[in-house]
Formats: C-alpha cells, structure tokens, sequence
C-alpha cells in the first residue's frame, strides 16, 4: 500500500520549503568520471576495436559489425506491425508540423548608411543522434531528434544506439522505422560511453559528428560531458537528469487522470520524482487512492512505487500558491488540471513543457502532440530551453562596411577604443581612413587599394 | 624585429597542418579549479564578508561598498567627455538596431485537430553582467550584453565590475554611461570569482540571477564553469577563451590594413592568437613588414610581440584551400580581403563573426557596427553560436489538447507507449479515452469529468 505524507506548505518554513522542493541526490559512483575518461580514452587510441570489447564486456554480445547495414535494416523492417508503423506515421506528422514551423530567418540590415550585418544560420553538418537500448526501444526518441534535423537538412545524420539482443543487430524495427521516415541511414550498433566517444573524435567505422543530442544512462550523461567541455570533440544538446513531472490540481481535476499521469512519470526509472501539489485535500487523498488501484495493474510497478518514495502531496492555500511552488521546483514536465487553467498559465514560469487540461496527459507530448520531449530536467528548466529546431544551427554575424560607411562610424569606433586603451584597435580604423583622404585628395595614387563590392 | 616563419600549407603533412592550426595550451595552474571553488564557497558561507575580504585580497581597495549608488554614479558620470558620450551613442544605436531584428516570435499552431502546441519565449527574470576591469574600462562590453538585456525587457538587470583604483566607487565614467542608456541602475564593484559567485548564489548585498553573461579572466571563467553546471547556480553564455583572428587575404589587399588588423588582435593579450592565410608571398611578405612599422608605434607592444610569437602565416596555392583552412582553424573573428569575397563567402564555415573587405576592420564589430562582440572562440566557433537576442530568453513548449484532439491521436499513444514497454503512458490515455467513452454514453454521470477550457 502507498501512502505518501502529504506537507501543508504554509505550516513550513523556508528551509523546510527549500528541503521538501531538493531533488534527491544523484547516487553516482565516485570514480564515474575516471571510468568514463579511460574509456573516451581507450576510444580514441584503439577505435573500433575499443568499441567492440565495450559491446561484449558491458552489453554482452559476441561479436558487433557496428555498422546496421541497409540489408539487415530492411531485414528487421519486416517485423513492423501495420499498427505500430501508423502510430509513428502520426507522431511524425505533429512533431514535423510543429517543429517546421520553427525554421529560423537570417537577418540583414543597414545599422547605419554603409554598414550591413547580417545573422545567419548554418545547420550543423553532421550530428550524432544517440537512442538508448535497454529495456525497451525508443522511437519516439528517433523522431524527436531526427525529425529536426531533417528540417534543418544536417548534411550527415548518424544514429547510434547499443547493440541487440542476442545478435547485435537485433535493433526494433520501430527505431529503424522511424529512422527512415526521418532519411537516416547511418546507423551503428553501439552505446555507452564508448558510442558517445566515437561520435566525438571518430574511428575507422564511425566520422566524427559536430554535436551529439538525445538522452543516456549516467555514462552517456557523463560522456556527453566530458566531450562537450572540449573543443575538439563535440557539442551537447544540454545536460541531462532524472525525469520528473509536478501537477497541479484541484477540486475539478479526475483524481484518476492524476493518478495515470503520476505514474506515467514514475514508471520511467526509480530516480523518476513525481508531485502534485494541489489546494484541495480530497483530491489528494483521492489520487492516492486511485494510484494504490492503478498501480496493482502495472508491470513497472515496482520502479513506480520506488519513484514515489521520494516523490511528494504539497497542499497548499490557493492555485496562486500552488504556482508559486511550481516555480520554486521548476519542473521539467508541468500538467496543470483545474477550473482556472487559463488564468494560472501566465504565472506558470520555470517549467519545460507544460500540459493543460484534463484531456492533455503527459504521455501525448512524449509521442505525438508535436512538441519535443527533449526537455532540461533537475532543475535546469530554470534556464534552459526544450530542445528546438533552433538547436540544429549555429548563427554567426556577417559585417561589410563601405568606404562611407567606415567614414561615418569610424571616428566613435576611433574614440571608443582610445577610451579602451587599446590603440591598435583604433589604428584599424585610422589606417583606412587616412586612405580614403589620400585616396579623395589624389585618387590616382590609390588604385591597388581595393574598394568593397558592396 | 618580427619575424614570423611563413608556412606552406602544400608541403605539411596531416598531422603537420593539425599542429600549425592548434591552438596554444592554456597555462592555467593545475590548482586553479579548487581556489576557484574554495572563494565559491567562502562567498557562499560568508556573503558580503567574504566579497569585501578578497576586494581586499585581489584588488587592493581597502574598502569596498559594494554597490556603486546613484549618487557616486552620477558623480562620476559628471566626468564623461562629449566626445565619448556621442560615440557610445552611435555605438549604441547600430547595437540596438541589430538586436531588435532579432526579437523572437511565439509559435502556435494546431498539429492535428484539437492538439495545440505552442512555443513561448520568456525572457529570463534576471541577469548579471560581468564587465572586466583592469587596464582599461570596456564600456562596449556594456553595451554588447546590457542592449540584447535591455530588449528582452528582463526584469533585473545587474551590473558587476572589478573595484576602481584608488577607491572602488572610481568606476570609469563610459561603463556607467553605457549601463544608464541600457537602463541598468544595479552597479556592484566587485570582481573575481567572487562577482560570479554572488551573481550565482546571491549574497544579502547581491540577490542571485538566472544567467552570467560576460568576458573575465581565468578566475572569472573557471567561476563561470563552476556555477553554471550547477542547477541550483546561474547559466553561462557560453564557455570562454583567449580571443583570436585569422585574416584571409590575397595581393589585392592593402598590408597596412592587413597589418593594423592582425596587431589589434594580438594587442589583446598575450594568449591572443593571430593567423593571417594568403595566396601570396607577396602579401605575407609585406604584411610582416607593415607590422614591424606600426608596431614602433603601438603602446601595447609587448603583448602584441608575446602573441605573435605563437601566430601563424600560412601560404596556400589559392583562396579555396585558404577557406579550408580557415574552417578546420574555425576562428572567433575571421576577416576576408580578396577580390572575390562574394564567392568565397558561402565556402566559409565555422567562423563567429565575418569581416568582409577593407573597410570593414574587425575593430567595428568589436565597437559599433551592431554585431555583438561576445562570440565562441578557442574552435568553439564550430558548434557555438555568437551571442544573440535568444540568449535572454528561454524557450518552453505549451500543449493544449481538447477531448476530440485525445481521442484522435490517443490509440497512437497507447501503440507507441506499448511497443515501448511503457504501460503507465499509455494507461493515462485509456483512463482519458475511457471516461470519453462512458460520458457519451451516459453523460449526466460525468459532470465532474473537467472539459478542456479550449
């Protein structure tokens, strides 16, 4: 039987407050680092041959081609259901639709008569894509990421996810599927740490790639940032946690709809946090109870009920409050189910990706609403963004200035960087213009200089 | 006299053009991370205590207000020349100019009938600006984090700056100009480690941020590092190096200006780089001697020689393999000067701002052209983008689903949550699908059933 305390919010002080709304300490083993640095090292020194004896020592397989070849892809496409594919077909369509609407415009203007900047978008050439294994494939995952980098037309698109079960190239016809819908072909069969080191600084197999999304185990966390720290390696999406969802609710929410998406979230793994914080104590009591029955037909229900061990009832005075305590927790996934959704919403910040109503269950942004389930979680949705189209481009500036326009800003420019003490940097510019005079006063003398072909 | 050996690209092995393009080892002491932690935890045990001790400790200000009022604003503001006010004002202006183009646009769109999904920008709440001190005031700096600031209309914005010499109010007139036309009121003269710590954690002087923005030294970005992998810390603009330029130029650019420009980078500091790539023996050769003639006059020399010492010139059969190079190199700042900068400019990648033709030296982008200034170095130009307008924000996806949008896109849900093992998710849209169901059969049973506000 579940039972969890349920804390009256007012009756706290600050720093019970602060302890309730802590996220439960990360039980990583100390030497993580170290493990994951010999292995991004034993990558880069021995390559593929690195790679395979990590697939047999921690994924347990015999031998590992690495590269999925197109025939053993189609070979596994076979065993697609009917069912499955047009559930993946649906997803697709809502995540494409709404994530083409975010396709970014390049800028160009004059700031000042001569002078022209631009900003402009470059997809990233090449990205790694990285899908867990383990215990059950994940798809949605594929279209999360593959699909925005379809849309921002990354030149090489690579996915990586740990070998199968008992062959290697056992990967889910579900993940190959929906590789294809997104125009990936390059799939290897290899994951931890190890993959992540490959995509970073490449082996024989394996060229490396300018930036590596998608979420991992606490290797691939670690290695995503231990590369993403060098220059020469690769750049991450963000840094990832345990996933974790909040609700609010209140008297007019279903007690069994907040049940089912408490232990949707719980269900993900035992460091999973879940909390409903709501200003009625008959809702409370309530999903408890419908949790307790739900739970009893749920094959996860052991990883459920350790989630919830650490997971958390707040009930508070009003929904004003309950916001407030959504704020302070900045959740990464925020379902909000009452009468006065409309009127919370704009007080509702710090939170990744939020569902509204009684009909919006987390699950339908995980899958197939559109939205990106590739979301900052532990408290990082306090400051960075749910993974976007954006993410799939780098911007940089373009300036070029004419002879009227350096005439025209160049003595601030002369100005400023005096006030700076830094001369060389007006002599940049004092240089060019005492050109230009000359060039004015006798423009004959000055034909190799060249003129802007602006 | 300089002398820079001219290296030609044709003849360097592989491994001899990865090493002509490594950039110099940071000579940071091996115990800079743990004295960098051990002031983050003094400031956050011992809050204004401990930032008035190492005002003390590093900057020699015997004492150390802390916050810079109005009145001693206004008094040193007293002090600001016209000329300078007048060049901050037109610097200010292109800033701006660019920036606003960037404003960013909420999404919101229907995937599927019934399933609305939105994209929103907030703007974070508050921000603290890191503005170095030292030598010399950057009040272009100001402008290029306190204009984008300004727009995103964040709610607080703070002002940190190393203490003035001899008393720490002597804060230069031009930061404080720059900081009243970005309506930055919030001025505190502390520097270090322990600024970004108090920005970070918040002190009874300094209440805590969101997100840092802004150069510093090693200390400063060692601090940076550390908070912002911290989810309870403040985010980072992004991580930080030594500044460097790589000129591409062939024999119809002007030495003098090729020169002016290489020395204004390495002006810098010692650990800038400078790399200048031709086609051209003609124009290394004559650029290196235009160097040696403005150096006589340059007040900076001594950093600009130390830098030049680990420059490179680099001698290529022609501008194509010259734009190769640059895009292995991938340089903060990249300045083009050749007769065919229009086709050489979609060849360019991996480079943070652009500088195209003579009369557009690096120096007006670092002041007044509008780009901004703070951009990815140290060959993070290859994966991180040039600060921009978004940097102020954080995106969050918003989902609204009606009861028709469930029943469209839930059988899809619960096929892929089942074929990903996850029985939970799909159970939150069974129980949905299933009152649906029972409230169209019989719907006076399910009033308290809440139908989505949409």
């Amino acid at each position: 039987m579940l039972e969890v305390r349920i804390s009256v919010w007012a009756e706290l002080d600050e720093d019970g407050k602060k302890r309730l709304l802590a996220r439960p300490k990360l039980k990583n083993a100390d030497d993580l680092p170290e493990q994951v640095c010999g292995i991004i090292k034993a990558v880069r020194n021995t390559g593929d041959k690195a790679l395979r004896f990590y697939s047999q020592k921690f994924d347990a397989v015999d031998s590992n081609e690495l590269v999925l070849s197109d025939a053993l892809q189609q070979q596994q496409l076979a065993k697609l259901t009917a069912e499955c594919k047009a559930a993946i077909d649906l997803a697709y369509h809502n995540i494409r639709t709404f994530h083409s609407a975010q396709l970014p415009k390049d800028i160009k203007l004059e700031t000042s008569p001569g002078v022209l900047c631009e900003l402009k978008h470059a997809a990233f050439d090449s990205v790694g894509l990285y899908i867990p294994g383990g215990s059950a494939p994940l798809p949605s995952t594929v279209l999360m990421l593959g699909v925005p980098a379809q849309l921002a037309n990354c030149r090489r698109v690579v996915l990586v996810t740990p070998p199968g079960q008992p062959k290697a190239s056992d990967i889910a016809p579900e993940i190959i599927y929906a590789a294809q819908l997104c125009g990936i072909s390059e799939i290897y069969t290899v994951g931890g740490a190890q993959a992540i080191a490959a995509l970073a600084y490449g082996t024989d197999s394996i060229a490396k790639v300018d930036k590596i999304f998608g979420p991992g185990n606490r290797y691939v966390t670690e290695a995503k940032q231990q590369v993403g720290k060098d220059p020469l390696g690769a750049a991450i999406d963000m840094p990832a946690g345990p996933s974790e969802v909040l609700v609010i609710a209140d008297e007019a929410a279903s007690p069994a709809f907040v049940a089912a998406d408490l232990l949707s979230q719980a269900e993900h793994g035992v460091d999973s946090q879940v909390m409903l914080v709501s200003n009625s104590q008959e809702l409370l009591d309530n999903t408890m109870q419908a949790m307790n029955e739900q739970l009893l037909k749920l094959p996860r229900a052991m990883i459920a009920k350790k989630a919830i061990d650490h997971s958390r009832f707040i009930l508070t005075a009003d929904l004003e409050t309950a916001a407030k305590v959504s704020n302070l927790y900045a959740p990464e996934h925020l379902i909000i189910q009452t009468n006065q959704d409309q009127q919370l919403l704009p007080k509702l910040t710090n939170a990744a990706s939020i569902f509204v109503g009684a009909w919006t269950p987390e699950s339908a942004g995980d899958y197939a609403s559109g939205t990106n389930h590739v979301l900052p979680t532990y408290g990082y949705s306090r400051t960075h963004s749910s993974l976007s189209l954006l993410d799939f481009y780098r911007r940089y500036t373009v300036q070029t200035i004419s002879s009227q326009g350096i005439k025209a800003i160049g003595p601030a420019i002369i100005t400023l960087a005096s006030a700076e003490g830094l001369t060389a940097h007006a002599n940049a510019v004092k240089v060019r213009l005492t050109a230009l005079d000359k060039q004015s006063k006798h423009s004959s003398e000055f034909k190799q200089v060249p003129v802007s072909s602006k």
